[in-house]
């Protein structure tokens, strides 16, 4: 037990229905305490679907993984493609890093890294994802290196980025890590 | 669409019903682009469920909100009471606070905190869920506010918590916060 | 074949729950030409249910008979109740009498009445039902006697009532029936 | 609410399952106060069906739908195309008009019309049905216009036909209209 | 795989519904090579069940263990009542031992009996059904025991018994053992 | 009542597919007295299955029909192609025959029949099973015909096999016959 049906209009890609069994099963299994083995769950693709005085030819879209969404978004930015990192984004994007405040513009964010870093790089990330409904939030964990602004290296500094993504595009960034923490730290050396 | 029907053990309180059909929907329109006045969710209980040459009298234990679990320990922690956030924490469990060393005790924790700051509050939490199957795993954001050691005080700096829940209890916690940042901009102000 | 299963919240009425799979064979069967042997349908009970984000507590109200409805108001106006007739009828009731005018008002009726019959009463009544979705639309047909106005007697007279009906309330009635051949017929004799 | 679910063996045409589903929720509809919105109708065609010691190959005929029967026989009627009209009668076809006599010929009808109008012709035609299980009756509804016997013209006299259909043949047709009332108007102008 | 759901009207006894759900797992079973822990039975009770024209109020009853019944009935045979006995006979019961010939009463069968046993008792009885839908098929098979006719003893020897059972009833014996295999032994020894 | 469905991975075969829902109604049957009119089954194949962590491509194989597997195996014997008829055999098979011995070896069995009859023939045989989830029970039963080792003839004698068949292969097989009580009556006479 559980066992959940779930009842889908034909054309669902493979990928998209494994995707779905199985976020259900973990679904299910953060509100029961079943096991993995007796957690059962399948796609019955129906032959005709009708709802609100239509027959629905084709279902709601596949939408990408959010967090593969994400990673494309952070490999744009590794590699200083604004450009392409900029198609990731929604129109009212906004991102919030470490000092609190709202940042708008990738340009903005380049200004803001200046006295902070000569260069940067996440490494060891590790994805996971809050399903909620209208939005999925992404949070990405790992260890930052790169360069402090006087050429010395560091490595290892933890670091969380928080994305909302809705259908696909990101709206909001939050971002927190140790840099600050461990340049404190380093100065104190 | 998609139409979701699980079918359950008798026997499960209204609550996690619930709990359970919400986050099944919330869950499948992270994978297809349904409205959410399309997603229909239903709970079957069944007379009789058989699995493994064994006829089931029960399901499983509902889990308790892993959320509500974190947001007990934090209150725990707020005023102080040791004992009592102990009793939320798993037998192995360990926690990372910015400078990245792992602690087990939350008396290690007091002796991390005292050089950083003479008291501390979290506000406007917001907690948001990652259902893994065997873990749930709670991330809460909010805003710290406190007094630094000098006495000074300090209010609206960005913190975010990630902890591990399994089966209720807390086996990690990691922390994020602007603190160094803040205190760095305070120190240069 | 089918095989129809109908999922409803629990609370539902014994007699509501006949009239439903009673009218779902029956439909089944007017695009398929199935056995009613072969026609199965029945009703699960759901324990929990979810649509549009909401969890609801009960499903939709049981609407009276339509036909029955009908026949209620024909038993007042038989009796020449038409306080107790009126209570039947939604606000923007308009019926419509042979010769094609419409009228509103039940006293309305009484003068169209007056030229052409000192009494009448419906025999022999039979009721069919359209179902429409928004709208129940019932045909009463059978057979009028009655005293024409020169007090000669008559029977046997057909006629056919097509009722509007929205949530139990009737919206419109059109009425036909041969008593102007049949004056005509006799006047003729 | 409710959620109806259709089992049906495979092989049924599109048109056929979109009549199922739109049908089987009016009719749900005729019972309970559901939303059109709340009321999903699904399909789900087996691959292997068995009852009643068989297994079954194929499902039950799709059967005409009975309101385009009575519009093809009365276009038929419209067009004195005798022969055609008779393609849709039944064997034991029997037609009550005004006046109440039983005629089973087209030819009686002929000669029944002739000393009431010149020519004759339906218009603005609305079909019903009520679904009964082993027959479906077809009301047909509009205005009639045409040529009285003395030449003149009259057009918007209403009508109600009502058809008995089984496996899309016609078996009875009951006709009422207001030709009398309207003549008899005339006459008394 | 599979997963068997088995509607029912409610009012069926736990042990009917294990039974049920226990006898469907090891059914599917034999046609396909699922394992144990991928095989899942479990019962929905409808609400409201209509089948050929009618609404159902209760299920067909349940039927007694055919294994049961047999034992039952050997056991009244071991203890020599053979009025209890009789009582789980068919009217039509006719039973076949070892030789071939037809008997239909208990008492032809101790006359059977008198020249090849004193007395006899089965013993390490174990049952098998065949389930065919009209009837349910009993195997029971063991060993004998009890007194040769010139009063020395034996045991360990070979039986089978084939019943037919129909709605809880005996309507066919079929026996077969190696009693005069090993009388013959017994004999050349 | 009951209606059965089985959901099942595509891509079992039509035969398969039969065969269990012919046994499934059978098995119900031995549960319930249920008509066959009234119990249904059908087999809903899914689009993608979940369980225990993995999503399968691929339900369990179709295992062979364990009575055919008898019959092949008794047809081997019966043209004495023992090489034949070793193929159907587990590695641990053993087998019982009148006088009880165990044997495993099918030369084993033509030494022991060699005082017994010259030859021997199965026929009318009747095939019934016993599914009891990891393993299926033949019983197969007729009547045996042949000659007696000094040349005389025989026929009309009972026999009834048990065979134990685990995924195609026989593991066991007890034999009963009338073969010693027919002898020893034949000697009498």
């Amino acid at each position: 037990m559980p066992v959940i049906s779930v009842t889908l209009l034909p054309g669902y890609e493979s990928d998209a229905q494994h995707r779905l069994v199985q976020r259900l099963a973990q679904t299910a299994r953060s509100v029961i305490d079943a096991s993995d083995a007796g957690t059962t769950v399948f796609i019955q693709e129906v032959s005709t679907y009708r709802r609100d005085g239509r027959v629905f030819e084709a279902g709601g879209a596949v939408l990408p993984s959010a967090s593969e969404v994400v990673a494309q978004f952070l490999a744009c930015m590794a590699s200083r493609d604004l450009v392409a990192a900029q198609a990731f984004l929604a129109p009212n994007f906004e991102m919030v890093f470490p000092s609190g405040q709202v940042m708008r513009q990738l340009s903005e964010l380049m200004a803001w890294a200046a006295p902070r870093y000569r260069r940067i790089e996440k490494t060891q990330m590790v994805y996971e994802e809050s399903w909620q409904g209208d939005q999925t939030v992404v949070y990405c964990r790992g260890l930052l290196k790169g360069e402090w602004p006087d050429g010395s290296e560091f490595s290892g500094i933890r670091f969380v980025d928080r994305f909302e993504v809705i259908k696909g595009k990101l709206v909001r960034q939050d971002v927190w890590n140790d840099l600050a923490e461990m340049r404190a730290q380093g100065s104190q050396g």
